[in-house]
């Protein structure tokens, strides 16, 4: 989906991802975009199985060439998380460890009260084939294991750490969750809604649509609660009053 | 990431999921992944640029046949939408239109009921370069926009899915946000927790480690503290109880 997106959100140091031995270039560059997609620019890779730079991750970082940039090289996981207060480990197979499992929203919750603390985290993540081995998750205080399919549960490394971003960028963000969007109008007063409402009436009752007195009121109420569902803007009932007006010719009558 | 899940979540007869005139056929296959990875099986494709059946589609979904399988090719989106009650149209950029704009969670949670409701619904997700154009988008009821960085929202056509479908399959699970695994060892009974905390403070009254008889009960009470942190099980109250005992030898006293 191109385009960029007019909401305000802070952005702040967030989680460093640390891929512990990936193994495809391409695989690095489309987990920078995600972490950029998420706001996140803090990456660190142990050992990667094909070198570093790697011209396959820039091609496929499609932009996120920030990120690419400042990634930082480690011998080790534990070099790479040296100075993080706090890390997590991504897992999707259960381990038989005596840890703590969260699900990426509870640990985006958690390292949002972290980073506020001023306190370093970071989120391990395993090569493509294998995921992370055991001696790494015990580097880890947590575990993150993601809500998924329980019969189809694997994930590209790539949708793996979107997932965590995503989650974490969400925590962070005001974005009312429903809104109505009413580009260039503002929402009609109920005066120019009702005004509309008894043009459209005056219409139906000269065209004869509601000639049954009996059933008139129904039929007033049931194309009231239409219109007001559709929460129109002036611009959009300027359109109506063309409409009716199309149809019937310009209103003889004054209420 | 590898492997699959032992958690148990109900997978129900989700949103389908509608890619008008997707241009690559890995795309479809990465996104055929991700629905599935998320218990979404309903895939809609509008006159897919490069025919269909696709092989790449095949070869990128890894392992996500049973969607690629029953997907369903349409000559417009008009006609891939004809029996869904509510459709919603992704996108990123601001369209200028009036029109309901939910982020991926709250689509999610209006979903579940949609569908708990027995109402069909489906999402239209638009061509990789260029996303919907505003007549797609007219099609729709809402509008579903991602939360993301501002600077850099653009998304791959999978990831657009995987984040819809992950809020999907989100709303419905009933994982604990925080859980401590034990693996195969039940979280110690505080009287089996207590016998440790004497043997340790026994063998460091007699290493000379407690000399200090004033500072003794504060530092009794935070390795305590501490070990009460780690929330430990039966078996490892048992290593531990052996480390202490390798460094100083069998218990001597008993109380």
């Amino acid at each position: 989906m191109a385009g960029t997106d007019r909401r305000r959100t802070r952005l702040s140091g967030g989680p460093a991802i640390v891929l512990v031995e990936p193994q495809l270039g391409e695989n690095i560059g489309t987990a920078a975009r995600a972490m950029y997609n998420c706001g996140l620019t803090d990456l660190r890779l142990v050992k990667p199985r094909d070198g570093w730079p790697n011209k396959k991750a820039v091609a496929a970082a499609s932009g996120a060439d920030t990120v690419l940039d400042k990634a930082r090289l480690y011998d080790s996981a534990e070099d790479a998380i040296a100075d993080l207060r706090r890390v997590y480990a991504t897992t999707a197979r259960d381990r038989y460890m005596v840890k703590r499992i969260l699900t990426p929203r509870f640990a985006a919750s958690e390292m949002r009260q972290l980073v506020a603390a001023r306190e370093s985290c970071g989120i391990l993540f395993g090569p493509e084939r294998t995921g992370l081995v055991n001696e790494h998750i015990a580097l880890a205080e947590s575990v993150i294991s993601m809500p998924l399919n329980p019969a189809f549960s694997s994930l590209n490394l790539a949708q793996a750490v979107l997932i965590v971003g995503y989650e974490w960028f969400a925590a962070g963000d005001e974005t009312p969750p429903a809104q109505l969007a009413t580009g260039h109008s503002k929402p009609a007063t109920k005066e120019r809604l009702i005004a509309f409402f008894e043009h459209l009436e005056e219409a139906l009752d000269d065209s004869g649509f509601m000639r049954n007195a009996e059933k008139r009121p129904s039929m007033v109420r049931n194309l009231r609660n239409l219109f007001q569902r559709a929460q129109c803007t002036d611009q959009e009932l300027r359109t109506l009053h063309g409409v009716v007006t199309s149809f019937v010719g310009p209103r003889k009558r004054k209420k």
